[in-house]
């Protein structure tokens, strides 16, 4: 079909997630077409961060520094831990702004199915920061799956005997959501958590 | 939220067709998970095809070799000449495997509404490449919309005066296709176009 260079580039795009063989060779052909403004400054742009990014070694988050920006600002409340599954998680977190405590990325969840267990997810390293940093309080924000559920709840368990304080993010209805498009779940935990106006 | 050099890569990954920011975002976290396996193999990848991939300056191919390895096969029928939108069209024609002829890629369709106009597609180049290189049938395989079909009848009429043999892809019913996914400009043209068993 195309030459080997072309057909190596398409595979390795294939491989991205959200990209099948189609749409790489729709990718392929777009970045051949802009080859000054996206396809070389990518290919540095891969380079660059392939060699300069790392997980943080206290929290897991991904950064250029070590310890990762986010340990290292010290505006941020030191004593408050938000535990998340991934570093996407984590993202999702900073975007909402709405947190400034500190992080810690569990790098998965617990997953019988899978063979996830404590010990893969570093749960004993995670229990001695909250002992060692003098955490107060830890705020739960794995997914609301049945993975994410069973690992928050794992934790929660872990972290009982130490003196922190151990919660969860409130389920209920999305801002902005509609009733008619929510699962009967959401809507039972909505009207279980209701609250005064 | 991530270091700069992170947020850059995002930016460049959500330039890509069929990635939004979400998804570059996705696809720029699984990439740093897959450093050796993917994102530095992906690097060079697209550095080596920016630096060596070339138009055919004959057909308007792309390829590493000039002319391109299609234009170079002397297996191939010289005399029959086949006319695409783009490259993502002559890509899927070779995986078709039905057509051992040469091609020509026009590089874009006629659009009033784009502006775009014959000396825009090169039709002049195109007509004296018919005329000097002696060929015998053109075959018209731009896309079945309103642009592509304006397209093959405008260089339809170009080369009318010349000797050679101008056809188009037939129009039908799809080889799989349910009669009641179709709609109803392809049933009609399949039906107009009917032939005996």
């Amino acid at each position: 079909m195309a030459g080997a260079e072309i057909e190596s580039l398409i595979q390795l795009l294939a491989r991205l997630p959200g990209l099948g063989p189609r749409s790489a060779r729709r990718a392929a052909l777009h970045l051949l077409d802009k080859r000054e403004t996206v396809m070389i400054p990518l290919a540095q742009a891969l380079s660059l961060a392939a060699e300069t990014i790392k997980s943080c070694p206290i929290c897991g988050n991904l950064d250029t520094v070590e310890p990762c920006a986010i340990c290292q600002d010290q505006s941020r409340d030191a004593t408050v831990l938000c535990i998340v599954a991934d570093v996407a998680s984590l993202w999702a977190m900073e975007r909402a702004q709405g947190f400034r405590g500190r992080y810690h990325v569990l790098g998965g969840l617990l997953s019988a199915l899978d063979g996830i267990g404590p010990a893969d997810l570093g749960i004993e390293r995670l229990a001695a920061r909250v002992e060692n940093a003098a955490i107060g309080e830890v705020i739960l924000a794995t997914p609301a799956t049945v993975d994410g559920q069973t690992t928050a709840h794992y934790i929660a368990d872990r972290l009982g005997g130490l003196a922190v304080s151990v919660s969860g993010l409130a389920h209920g209805v999305p801002v902005g959501g509609e009733l008619d498009y929510l699962d009967d779940g959401t809507i039972n935990a909505a009207l279980k958590a209701r609250r005064g106006i």
